[in-house]
């Protein structure tokens, strides 16, 4: 299959130019000025708008078990509303239960990712540690192509990693080449917070920011951090979502250290106001780890992407209906955590983003899928216009305009936290792996044609 | 017992007056110019010299059972050094092994200071939780004057505190009053890099720093201040020794939070080179944690003391003699750690410090009794010369000089990490609870003179 | 006179304690438990209150010609107001137009200051440079009891300062044992932001915020810390309003460099909303420089007072009435820039930051009047209850309340920048030189009865 | 003409990969594996090396006149000293004296620069202030390919811009879409330390760091990154060569301010012991400004290149003879300030930053040539291995040695400041647009060869 995307800007992160862009088979083939295209090819027009790399969400839960319930979107819906909005290939978890295998999780995840509609890549957890940890974390790196591993610092009594979990399976990446990644929050404060606030009184929804503050979130990813650097390791913090922790990375990298963070679209323009709703359905919406935040948070996100502090942007797609949520009615803890947002991160960054002047195109290309690719090692594969890169190519229209709305969305779970934003710049046409997946508003995915993208070790971003 | 000095200047943390001193029983009587007294007072010169509060040394370990062994100095020679050197105070520690009982321990501390020659007072360490440490905490604050605990981060497998510890106990000492205090090293990294050091052949004495890097230190520092601060209770850092960890407090301090933090005299002035030396015995002597660091750190420690990001000075003096040492000869993991100082802290901060312009007097004071006297609720009875006050009085020698010597020390050991430093700026003569306890080199200390000092708990400086 | 103040704690800034403070003349005689007083003394009741030196404004203009323009407050009604409101002692500026003499302008505002009811002191300002002034710096310090000198980095074409004159005063400063003060407003950007928002018609008060920045300030602030830095003297920055500035401050702190800071009770609790309001006049009435900030920089005044990062709570006390500032009605910068708030600050400060627990009592006193006592060496005569202390001592009522309005203050200009606000905490009784001179809402102020303050140089607290 | 280069290694700032690179004219026509090449086409073997795009060196000042007398190097051997060393492109300073026409002195540095070998373009001072020097500009932007103007901070008496001139052209560069950029040092400190110094009879080289130390720097950085902050405009900051300086730039990113800073190659590796040397001769050589400093800051510069704050690498080449430099023999400030480098930056980056692995080879792409390409707006044209990019082209060898003299380099002056330093990394083959220049130590520079290159404004990386 042959098509040719003709008459726009293509915008990579180092540059913009003017180029039609042929794809062949799931490749691209050609970049230039007026390429001759095959008659039978499918010609997309492009004038007026820019081309870009495919998004790359580093950070989604489909068909995640999780707090005695399983998400409302599995692979093949939650990547097909991700090509919706632009994103065409996700990075998931596969997340073992304590004293389960690692291999064991991680085939049970490959085989729900089956029925993908677009390309798909794994983090694995650690969640717990024996020798067996640390052999399989080799064969996950040297057969599987799996080169980061996850560090849930919360969740006390279920998958937290103690700091003698941290230190050995960060000291085993670095053996191996990989790179660990955190989700920073000091667990036993925020469990302690949270019988706290429960003897309290304090059940409902509005307790969630409580009992998560900005410091328990700075502490952690401090200490995750510091940890890295005594190991010579690099480091990825995921969901950075306050100017303390930000600080944290900010100071490490002044000093030279290796260290990646990522921000969420949610915590870039949602702030913590929702948590006061008197609507307990509505607020409890919006239970996710770590919480919106206070507004001048998010001015430090965006200074963090300007400066290049932060790196990436992802939505931690996970999304619960109001069913599920309902399981903490009468006690916030119990509240599965989580929002959606694959579908809308593009637009929502690109209208908050780009139209504000605080990212230029080129820099949107950057925070959505280049140094992605580049940090995780799908570079130039993923995150690139080029020859020989993926034939995963968004025509974005700067001048389309969408209300976001559940009503409106692909994925399920019956809620939008940026419900009723109208964003300016949107997906024309989606191309994943050559094919037209997604134009003008019509969602043509196919289950299954999703692929498993392997991440051999050793990066060259992180290595030293 | 009249006693009477005259002619000095008295030197407090406010300000420098031209007055006389009386002293009657243990307290100071009056304070101003041309005093009378009575025929039979004792006449001290003071001319040409200050009049300073006697010192407070908030961290020494007298006959600590420690790593297999005991300290050389008791609290009857530990004290009398002290008393020497112009400390008149010491706060020791209370340090129950895991499982045996607060009060236990308490009592068996309370039973070997007995023989103290100076005034004492103990934190008492947190090294374990359940119900009974937590009641314990209540009657020792309530019915002992016990109003700090200590905690260690370090020393796993032994003493160290674990994140759940530090959030229980630092919440139970602010219920109380008290005020947490920690021993900041991430207890998990040291272990992993002790045995990373000793895998790798490194056993001797040079690979002790490289176990307990600066980061090390800073990561606890700044997890414990974070603790704090999402507690609501102040906090405090003993032997902070490098800048990263300083930085935390300013960083914490220029948030509003109340963080205090205390240096030691052999961290100010001493550097990490001792490690590297040849004579193994020599660099053995200088273990101890966290170890002395580069030059560039002593500079920072300074600043911390000019500018009130750090308040108090201490040694913790805890002496091992070359054969308790030599247990660590084919293990630097092995060696006992601590150094002494009670003796020279004074001399030392003073020559370091006021004389190179670093402090005025009246800051020394500061940060060598009367900060420590209001952070740990003893003032104004110890920290000022002032009517009421104990008669803990040190008359000052500007120009006395001394050349510090283990040969010539009154405490034990035989080692001591200041040996040929000269000192200009010494006491002349020390007077403790009313008796001239030293005087132009001579000391008087008296076995079972020291008494202990109880305190109170809400301390007005940190009660918020 | 005799004055006893029975039954009250007294405040001072290391400690409170319970005592009786007996006056006699204009002096401090006797502070104790229990002390017998003559029978013809007066007695204040001080039962339940507290006793606290009397208020230092480290920052007025009374009697100011400025912008063309006389202050409403003459030296008599500007310190009779601080009487009613606690404030003791002003410390007002000496400011000679460009080319005029020093000493002629200094005996002119010492001329204006013969009617105050209340101590005063002066800062001299230096507007220009040549040998003369030099000279008369000289002078000032040695004969007439000055010891700081002001410098206006803003008010181009006016009395700014450049680097030059910066340079030359600030080591002249040094020599002398003076300590430099600033206004730290980068004046050439205020005057092209000036200009630059006059051209595009922007001409209302909401201008003004606008052409002064925190970025302006800060700029200024870190080039006269740098300046002082770099010549080895201590400096002050008056005014500090934003956390910019004080960031500045709190680095070259932390960097062991002796820099204070001033923040005005307006700046502590009053945001630039004001600026926004539709009633011309009214917004007008807030035009002062700089301007009243975000919310967020008030957060930062007050932690840098908790850290220690700033020293002084001042008020900048220069009112003009609404025809005074009808003069800028179609011009923003031609509105008289000043505010009132001798009598308020007092309270202000104790009601946002005591009542808050944001500061204890002595924190209170430390940043009302001791620190400045230190800083400009007037202590312990001023700042302090102490025998042989002058006699200025508030009976402070933590329970009293007062509604502060324009409509009942004592001092003129017919605005109250606090009107409406409701403070717990206010003077009973207002001690001044040993007489009683104000109580429970009676102002007996008497013109002339201030004295002029002589203070020494080299100050021990910036002394190196 | 055509060349093929064979067998290597591309290194890009993205990223690194096998291909062949083909040459037709002065441009890049093709880049993949195994090309095919006319039988006609020089092939050049880079079989084990990497090709990397051609070094830009973004701070020279060849054939200047400067302090009474004119460099060394002219434009020819300049320029072919750089092509020897791996850089095809210099960017030099036209420098008007005051009061002298723009567009005079751009014509005559135009003029002076006709005889380079290799490409050239021209960052333009702006030394003083009126309406033609305002018209100028736009001229220089319209119709001459200047996108950046330069400012000195220091020099007072001569060619120091104040603050009145620094925003009005920061505010004319922004609105014509050019990037203001700052040579950052207080110039009236350093007058008044030089003349302080003087007087104190330090005349020799020894005093010239003391004339300048690092908080005149970083106070100067500071302040202009204040201005182009609140004017919003982006900025440069030329020479970064302390800690303090690059803390400002790194306080400014991380609020998401558009700041950039370079580093020379001499800053990176050489301290300030150079002006201790009782060669006063040697030491006089090194005299330039900013000075070397303590090894500290060279650490601070590379966590800065590391990290991203620092952008770009330079060398401000401008070589004096010691004929030259005598003439300051009596007086320090006399000694005319510049040192060389022109040649030897990259290796010299190269092997104190990638061998030791402080940096990766994409890493030193980024800040030999891409970064300065994308920043002054000649990317993709220089900076990039690309088809249509210039045929600017380094062939690398990573095991390649020389050692560095002023005996064989190419350059002017007599003197190296590297000298002796063996570096690991050189230049195998330089082509210059497509023309091979240098290749195994012989140098083929052919004189007028260079071209002029023009840079149009709103450069995109600068764009908000």
């Amino acid at each position: 299959m042959t098509t040719i995307i003709r008459g726009g800007t293509v915008v990579n992160a180092d540059r913009a130019f003017r180029a039609d862009v042929l794809c062949y088979g799931d490749k691209i083939v050609a970049v230039g000025e007026n390429l001759e295209a095959p008659h039978s090819a499918t010609v997309v027009d492009a004038g007026g708008q820019y081309v870009i790399p495919g998004g790359i969400d580093t950070h989604t839960h489909m068909n995640l078990p999780f707090m005695g319930t399983v998400t409302q979107d599995d692979f093949f819906s939650g990547t097909a509303a991700g090509l919706a909005g632009g994103t065409t290939t996700i990075m998931d978890f596969v997340i073992p239960a304590p004293k389960q295998s690692l291999m064991e999780a991680y085939h049970t995840w490959r085989g729900w990712a089956q029925k993908s509609a677009g390309d798909y890549t794994f983090h694995v957890a650690i969640t717990w540690w024996d020798d067996s940890v640390h052999a399989d974390m080799g064969t996950l790196v040297r057969q599987h192509g799996v080169n980061s591993f996850k560090h849930f610092m919360a969740y006390k009594n279920a998958i937290m990693a103690d700091d003698e979990t941290l230190v050995k399976s960060f000291r085993r990446s670095l053996e191996l080449g990989a790179i660990p990644t955190v989700h920073a929050e000091n667990g036993e404060l925020v469990f302690q917070l949270q019988q706290d606030l429960l003897k309290r009184g304090m059940t409902g929804p509005s307790a969630h920011p409580l009992s998560r503050p900005p410091a328990v979130e700075a502490e952690a990813a401090n200490r995750a951090i510091a940890i890295a650097g005594v190991l010579g390791t690099p480091v990825y913090i995921v969901h950075v979502s306050c100017a303390e922790s930000l600080d944290a990375i900010a100071r490490a990298r002044a000093n030279g250290q290796r260290v990646y963070g990522e921000a969420l679209a949610g915590h870039l323009v949602i702030d913590d106001s929702v948590y006061q709703s008197k609507d307990l359905e509505y607020a409890a919406a919006h239970v996710m780890s770590p919480p919106f935040r206070g507004k001048h948070h998010q001015a430090a996100l965006w200074h963090g992407l300007q400066s290049g502090n932060l790196h990436t942007t992802a939505t931690d797609h996970c999304t619960f209906c109001a069913a599920q949520k309902a399981a903490g009615k009468d006690d916030f803890t119990k509240i599965p955590n989580g929002c959606g947002g694959v579908e809308d991160r593009m637009s929502v960054v690109w209208d908050a983003g780009v139209n504000s002047g605080k990212l230029t195109p080129s820099e949107f290309v950057r925070v959505t899928s280049a140094n992605a690719a580049q940090i995780f090692n799908m570079y130039p594969r993923k995150g690139l216009i080029a020859v020989g890169s993926d034939a995963d190519i968004v025509v974005w229209d700067p001048e389309g305009t969408r209300t976001i709305s559940a009503k409106t969305q692909f994925a399920k779970g019956g809620f939008n936290v940026f419900e009723g934003r109208t964003v300016r710049g949107i997906p024309s046409t989606t191309l994943a792996a050559g094919n037209v997946v997604f134009q003008r508003g019509e969602l043509m995915a196919e289950e299954g044609a999703g692929r498993y993208v392997e991440r051999p070790a050793f990066a060259p971003v992180s290595a030293k």
